[in-house]
């Protein structure tokens, strides 16, 4: 096979860890498969190196930003060289550039728009263990770019499907997907399979082991993701596409999102464009709006609802009170002890009942639901915060998770 | 005016350090120069990597320590650029392949074939301070290459000698070179000119400010050099050409060197080639002889009497062994406790009696000569260590270096 295999920061967190990790691929080589290995900058050098550059600067200039940034990537891609070498194992460490990664030019948060891997593959034929740079490629001008949060694990789908790896394992300290949060219900169980989609869903609503650009780019690319820990031997979770998982469960995993507020208006003016004023302004001040639910008050005006992050809430509240001014609202509230709980699985697709479910399992822990919303694969409730694990644990027992 | 600034480790030692680099860099431009910087790493940052690569193996390999080595030049790159930007200059961070630097593939030590200043051009075109990440250049292949010790002094002479730079300067954190080491002589005086030739001996005669290799390649490409400190606005000294130092000195310094050690070799055969043989045989394991004496003894065998650094004095001993076991050598005597003395100046090509001098010097010291050696611009003496100091002060005071 051929594998791809990223180690994130914690798992090259010091020297030892990154001794464990070269023993860990030469075992894959001799195994019989071809290996390419993407690593980040050990953990801590990256924000270490932020503060230098803020010592300078509090806004400083990105292309040079990129440059910092990406040293700390080849630091640990060139230590991991030389272990695997020292044990025998053939190994050559390749940048960003090297490994053929082209991107746009938006310095910090790069796309990758291309991947040349003919270098890689010569180098595979050679019997070569690769070791790359992750987090980083080049623009057309030739700049180091970097490509924001979880650029790592971007650089190594982005490279298993431009090199159609049998696998990309994405290495870090938890072991794979959990049908819940273990803290908060220790009956939680990994999964052995999940789906792109339920992945995305997971992800987005707070299961943060994996950023949702990586799982997107490897639905994309039909790369098979299997994220596992790099401190145990045991198998992790694929995420891989639907029709690779046999029997698909009616719901795959309960979500818990803390980080909501809700923000209500009460007497939205009944005029044509007025929501869509508010969203617009909203939006345009990169304010993401998640759930909105909107309901007829008792005279001409109507109450709006809608959640937005808990670190976004302050920008929402400055857009909102011009709208107040404007006389256009009457009145807003804000809670921010909310939490969105969520249940997902693509078997939803094929059954009936999965909602009512949700909504049963509630109603018997007298948990009040304050706002619903659904897609084809989830169940999205959002409850007060203090019934949060309580609303968790019930929704996992009630759809057999921990069976 | 075109000037390339090159700030060495210590001059980028700390985050403090960079922004005086900054400010220093912001004036020379303000100046109406066009600025190229070449940095080194922050000292300390070259030798922590080293030891990181030393925790997975002994003799890390090559290639994969290029890749580490070179990341601490781009860190202190990217840092005073972002500084320069910040103090409103607009500067852009290029690597070392970005600055066109190509080298053969001695990986750890490799050489400058070619410099394609196309990108800088460019970017001076467009009013921008360019910084450059020394010690660094690609191979044939697009491997990152380092050029060993000294590498940012080449990169910074290179790029001063492919842009047709007006000016080279080499900032560290002395003031220039001086007629002597002032720690032994205080009255030593500061030069202001010095000719390669001359600085080329006393850089290989002891006096450390730069490396005979970037004084080699200033003189190929013709590149006028000044060395000078970082932490004072004190001019330093420019190594030019022989024909732009109009009122040449008879002697421009004297030098010491007390990492030399004598080897005596007594009753060497009168066979011809043995001498050779000797040679051949230091030659081959890269010891390097540097004075050479032979002297008729009493029978029809001869002395030998050379010199080599004292660190490689051990395999130099093991060496003469074979010869003395051969039966080809008689007797071996060794003196570490010696130094070499040397009285440096291109005008002793046009003036004669300048040896004399030196040797009448030392005679009124009672300092007796173990050797002597001269080229065309300089007289070496080796003299028992204990004198190393009185020697130098006497002669320096003897060429009236102090006036």
């Amino acid at each position: 096979m051929l594998i791809v295999q990223k180690f994130g920061g914690t798992s090259v967190g010091d020297l030892d860890k990154i001794q464990n990790v070269a023993r860990r691929v030469a075992v894959t080589k001799k195994n019989g498969n071809d290996v390419i290995v993407v690593v980040s900058a050990m953990s801590g050098e990256t924000n270490k190196l932020i503060e230098f550059a803020h010592y300078f600067s509090q806004n400083p200039v990105k292309e040079s930003m990129d440059m910092l940034l990406s040293s700390g990537e080849r630091v640990t891609a060139a230590l991991l060289c030389i272990a695997l070498n020292e044990m025998g194992v053939d190994a050559v460490a390749l940048t960003g550039r090297q490994a053929g990664i082209k991107t746009d030019s938006i310095h910090t948060k790069a796309r990758i728009t291309d991947i040349d891997p003919s270098l890689m593959q010569c180098e595979i034929k050679q019997n070569k263990v690769i070791v790359v740079a992750g987090f980083q490629g080049i623009n057309e001008r030739g700049h180091v770019t970097t490509l924001g949060r979880g650029g790592s694990d971007l650089s190594a789908v982005a490279i298993a499907g431009s090199i159609k790896a049998d696998l990309c394992e994405i290495y870090t300290d938890v072991n794979g997907i959990y049908t819940t949060d273990p803290r908060i219900e220790p009956k939680a169980k990994k999964l052995d399979k999940i789906s792109y989609d339920e992945m995305l869903e997971l992800a987005s609503l707070g299961a943060k082991v994996l950023q949702n650009r990586s799982v997107e780019l490897a639905k994309k690319l039909n790369v098979n993701l299997v994220t596992r820990s790099s401190f145990t031997d045991e198998e992790g979770t694929l995420i891989t596409k639907e029709e690779n998982i046999m029997e698909e469960p009616l719901v795959s995993g309960i979500a818990l999102d803390k980080n909501q507020a809700r923000i209500s208006l009460f007497g939205v003016k009944d005029r044509p464009g007025i929501a869509s004023d508010i969203f617009t302004s909203l939006a345009s001040d990169n304010i993401n709006v998640d759930m909105i639910i909107q309901t007829v008050g008792h005279d001409d005006s109507a109450n709006l609802d809608f959640t937005v992050t808990i670190n976004e809430l302050n920008d929402a509240k400055s857009i909102v009170n011009k709208f107040i001014s404007n006389g256009d609202i009457t009145d807003v509230s804000y809670d921010d002890s909310i939490c969105k709980v969520s249940v997902v699985g693509v078997g939803m697709k094929s059954h009936t009942g999965v909602a009512a479910r949700a909504f049963v399992t509630m109603a018997k822990e007298n948990i009040n639901i304050l706002m619903i919303s659904t897609s084809e694969i989830k169940v999205s409730m959002v409850v007060s915060e203090k019934y949060a694990e309580l609303a968790v644990r019930s929704l996992h027992s009630a759809y057999e998770l921990d069976k």
